[in-house]
């Protein structure tokens, strides 16, 4: 199939706060009031966890067809810790985002378990955010610098 | 500082979209009609770019104001390619994710390009998505395997 592009366009409202727009869906981003937000939206790395969680679901049940298992439900609950000390310009070793991701799932399926592990060894391999969590991905910035 | 946990709570609406939960805020995640969605919200990757777009966003107004930089407007735009056939199933050597990530930034500021490289240098040290994307994070998978 050939390359799709995917992209959001949009712009700095606050300090705390970025609209976006990605196709026809605008997208709200905000900081809780303890990290100087007015809290209007979920924060950039709790819209990470949705992109996972989402990406995760749409996965599951794309192998679970190829591989005819049924699923009956999925709950998908995901949680990680950041040191902040980085972000805020503390001195620290630690990375400045999570430092790994807890992925906990309760699927519902009749299948086998050797069935549902070969359909995760699918999903980790074929899941879009798991590839660019798990691996390095090149961030190429093109910063215009206007002077009024 | 202490660690911050960050978390998402959902489950599995439709094949494609997810209904998850961070802290007080919804957030619904599906696909468009051609990935066989009802594209109710966005999809996980435009997610991902919010994400990421919404974190550059935090930490230019946190780095400016310790370079004692006013920043008077930014747009941030980010797009990138995605080789979808890892993900369908099909034979590839291409990765899964996004190849990368395509970062256009207008700022418009008073300070010196110099000052501007020296804020852009921190942006990209201390942006927690940036690191994530940037830097392989730990994937860790609990799976509970509920048969009926």
């Amino acid at each position: 199939m050939s390359k799709l592009n995917f992209s959001i366009s949009g712009n700095s409202i606050t300090a705390t706060r970025y609209d976006g727009k990605a196709r026809h869906f605008n997208l709200t981003v905000d900081e809780p009031e303890e990290f100087g937000g007015k809290d209007v939206a979920p924060n950039p790395v709790e819209y990470l966890l949705a992109a996972y969680a989402g990406c995760i679901n749409v996965v599951i049940h794309l192998v679970a067809k190829e591989l005819q298992v049924t699923v009956n439900n999925i709950s998908i609950n995901i949680n990680g810790d950041i040191n902040p000390d980085r972000l805020f310009g503390l001195l620290t070793v630690d990375r400045a985002g999570f430092e790994s991701l807890n992925v906990d799932i309760d699927l519902d399926s009749d299948a086998s378990r050797e069935v549902i592990d070969t359909l995760f060894e699918q999903v980790k391999d074929r899941c879009p955010l798991n590839d660019n969590l798990s691996n390095s991905t090149p961030l190429n910035y093109n910063i215009r610098h206007l002077v009024n």
